[in-house]
């Protein structure tokens, strides 16, 4: 710790910290690329995260010439850095700002795509790369190692598709592709664990149970965690009601206007700031606990915070004050955005670690082989699920089927690899498990992988959904693009049929509507039971 | 790295990582502090620093029980996180929302109390520590450790002292106490720093002569580097005004309200966020980058970022969107009230380190002897520039002298000693240097100083300013306390008679008010040249 202190005090007192140099360039290159972003915001061929991550090889290869070619990095950050601070702003801002009627509406095909469609997409790769090493001769890796690729290679990058779907142009998509990575999250870290711990001399029909068993224990206790959080913050807004003291029967503007009636523009009015300052503070915190709670217990944080997002936009959002309102919706999105940012830039220096390149002694024509096999397989592999699933699940639409063309864009948008692969070839080939040159080969690929993946995919997603979005409406009117307007006139007029008749529906209608019946049972004990106790919008303070 | 790669897919993937246990406690004890400090809010006695501060004591001992009495600290922090990640938001925010007429009314009070008055209590408290400690018998302390010393405990805690005093409530003293504060920083670094460096053989006037240039310095340059990456911060919102894209002559509102004529009370207003998002990022990353740049040059980021704060109310924050101001104010004010609950909370438990009581080899006797002793030079020596400073400057004060009762708290609330102090006993007694028991001796006294001060006059001082407002607002209407009123309308008059005759103000007036005059021609300049440059109140876009 003293040499931290020195090192500290050097920046402080004495000298330059190094330390305090590489922060303060890191955060003005953020300051440069949301600048650029911001000048490039017209272009339709490429986007903030391309020129992101182009900012970030160019930064990555000044450090390089200026330290010698010995560090590209600037910052020594480790890998912790990225899950326990970067993952959570983003998933809890997704969660926060979902359209959640459309995910709630569209759960199960986003649960097909995201275990299902997982699982397929890891057994292709696996397979894949077990006969290409075998063809290559490449001996050094066990079956452990090619379940472990496949598990690296099946998880998607949720924070780039962000960027790159709308959720107001195309919401059937954002929610489909988003909500597919969320579960594809759970699904990845339940395969990459189980590799790890599998018995690969027993392995049969029992440990395919014992992972299913494992991937809903997982899935439903770190959904419960998120949403039980989300309950417990908007029982403490409802109940404590920051913005109003016990001893005021009237809401406290009374007071305030009573006693200082002169407000000037920027709002000397502290009492709301003070009530205003805690609200916010309790739901970052809260949130965030309840990711951390998650990671320490062995859950899926991203579940969990995802959740606990919906139910805090759903409930506590409502019992907080205006000022706190506007505040967590536009300070946890600037959140999420500087996350990405940040993300994107990191992966791009970081893809220049000489020290990598240098440990993995591949020739640049296997090198670019490998990546090549390994870009196919993916494209194989999510082309293996997304078809047959999407067809398989339009047979159980009436409604809003799942068209070729957006098909096809769920498939293509799903290709881009991000910063999780990265971390979790790390964890697979870095020193602490396996030092070899066949190692370093592997992370020198996923890095090529994900660079090439996020720029390339990246950027054409967005003008293949524009061309998509005019060919469709010119056809479709908006009305009928809409899968939930007939479903929603349905609900409501359940709803007013539903409070004459003591809130009984017919058997037949549950079966012959079995989701609207759903949905519709929900609504009534969320207005009965839950609004009541953890308020939310239109129930009484 | 890999080992802590290893050590977060532990918590990611298999068992329960040590650092993701412990910030989940941490964020825990944290959320569990705003809601204590919220129930306790009514009471007069007590407030959510001494709360806080209990808490982390409690938590410091349950963390010494579980762990065996080998550590107490939850985290293993260093003090790099305290400067690099917790004073930036608590002392822009300050900058951010300080009532700036105040603060600049009374600059030359502030300046003479931050400056002169830190060194007098510097030479009281160093002078009487190398006395004491020659009465018993301490020898292995030089000089230079006693300067150090005075150094140390002349640092104040505007932390703290912010949450003691209320900006609307008494503004005078705020803008005192907390100004005194800033500067306090600046020249406390100055004088730790000079003592460093300090030549002992050929100390004479020129060395005197050589600290005040430095020290003159490092004020104008830091507070130079803040003001210009406000104005720069200022200029792009107004150049590429985010909330606005070049290719569109009205304002975008127009635009969103043609296309998407409905938006639900969630707002499905995405272009709004979209650039009230890079705003707010853009706002929070500049000041940011003016702490580190100044702190990389090593110049006084603490000063660079007020100073930033100041300018970024004044010009940038007219120049954002609705939407960004509300979010600004609150999200600043929120993000530097959980720093400063996350500082007091890890004090408390920091002030438990079993380690650094262990290596202290002093009685309680003698250590209750050193403290009580540190505690009076602190108190005299802050007695000796507050009153005899304040009245020398009621001298020049023609209306709004500061009264003995304003005295009594300025002197009683800057007694409080806080985690600079603790952090700069660090790094001067720490193994780095000096490691003695001696060392730890002086340690674990700045602990004890820092916890009784905060604790003792932070619960103190709230009482004690009610009674004195009680007492003087009986005797003193409202519009006669506000030193600002009678100036204010000098200065309104002169902008109407200056503007008539072309703005030139009789030398008369200037020879007769200076401060009036300055400020005068200040705002016309603000008025003529900043304004349409930077952006600002009633500037057209």
């Amino acid at each position: 710790m003293e040499s931290h202190l020195a090192k500290v005090f050097n920046g402080i007192v004495g000298g330059i910290s190094l330390e305090v140099a590489s922060v303060t360039i890191f955060v003005a290159l953020l300051c440069f690329c949301i600048l650029i972003g911001h000048l490039i915001g017209e272009n339709r061929w490429t986007n903030e995260s391309t020129v992101t991550l182009l900012l970030g090889l160019c930064a990555g290869f000044l450090t390089l010439v200026v330290t010698k070619w010995r560090n590209s990095r600037l910052l020594s950050f480790d890998e912790e850095l990225f899950f326990i601070y970067l993952i959570p702003p983003i998933i809890f801002n997704a969660g926060f700002q979902v359209e959640k009627k459309q995910f709630f509406q569209n759960f199960s095909v986003i649960f097909l795509f995201g275990a299902a469609g997982t699982v397929i997409s890891f057994c292709f790769i696996s397979g894949g790369v077990y006969l290409l090493f075998k063809l290559m001769g490449v001996t050094s890796f066990g079956i452990r190692q090619f379940l472990a690729i496949g598990a690296i290679f099946s998880a998607t990058d949720s924070v780039c598709t962000l960027q790159v779907l709308n959720q107001d142009e195309t919401p059937l998509l954002y929610s489909l592709v988003f909500g597919e990575g969320v579960v594809n999250d759970a699904t990845s870290i339940v395969l990459f664990n189980s590799v790890q711990k599998l018995d690969l001399e027993s392995f049969g029909a029992l440990s395919a149970l014992q992972l299913l068993w494992t991937f809903l224990y997982l899935f439903i206790t770190s959904t419960a965690l998120g949403v039980a959080t989300g309950l417990f913050s908007a029982f403490i807004m409802k109940k404590l009601y920051f913005g109003r003291f016990t001893w005021m029967p009237y809401p406290h503007d009374v007071y305030l206007n009573a006693f200082f009636p002169v407000f000037n523009f920027w709002g000397k009015n502290s009492l709301n700031l003070h009530s205003a300052t805690r609200e916010i503070a309790i739901m970052s915190l809260m949130a965030y606990f309840s990711y951390m709670l998650a990671q320490m217990c062995s859950l899926s944080g991203i579940l969990a915070i995802f959740f606990c997002g919906v139910v805090m936009s759903h409930y506590t959002w409502h019992n907080v004050t205006e000022g706190s309102r506007t505040t967590t919706r536009h300070a946890f999105a600037t959140a999420s955005f500087v996350a990405e940012t940040f993300i994107f830039l990191y992966v791009g220096m970081d893809a220049l670690d000489i020290d990598k390149w240098k440990q993995s002694n591949g020739s640049v024509h296997t090198t670019l082989v490998v990546s090549g096999a390994l870009l196919v397989l993916i494209m194989v592999g999510r082309a293996a699920f997304v078809f047959p699933l999407a067809n398989f699940a339009n047979c159980f639409r009436s409604r809003a089927k799942i068209s070729f063309s957006q098909q096809f864009i769920i498939w293509w948008a799903g290709i881009i690899r991000g910063a999780v692969t990265i971390a979790l070839s790390y964890e697979q080939f870095s020193a602490a498990r396996q030092s070899s040159s066949d190692g370093a080969f592997l992370i020198t690929n996923s890095i090529i992988v994900v660079l090439f993946t996020t720029m390339v995919f990246g950027s054409v997603t967005s003008p293949l959904i524009r061309a998509n979005l005019f060919s469709n409406s010119s056809n479709v009117p908006a009305s009928e693009m809409d899968p939930s307007s007939l479903e929603e006139a349905q609900v409501s007029f359940l709803e007013n049929i539903g409070d004459d008749e003591d809130g009984s529906i017919s058997m037949g209608f549950i079966l012959m509507h079995p989701m609207s019946a759903i949905r519709y049972l929900w609504r009534r004990f969320d207005h009965r039971f839950m609004r009541p106790l953890f308020g939310g919008y239109g129930s009484t303070q």
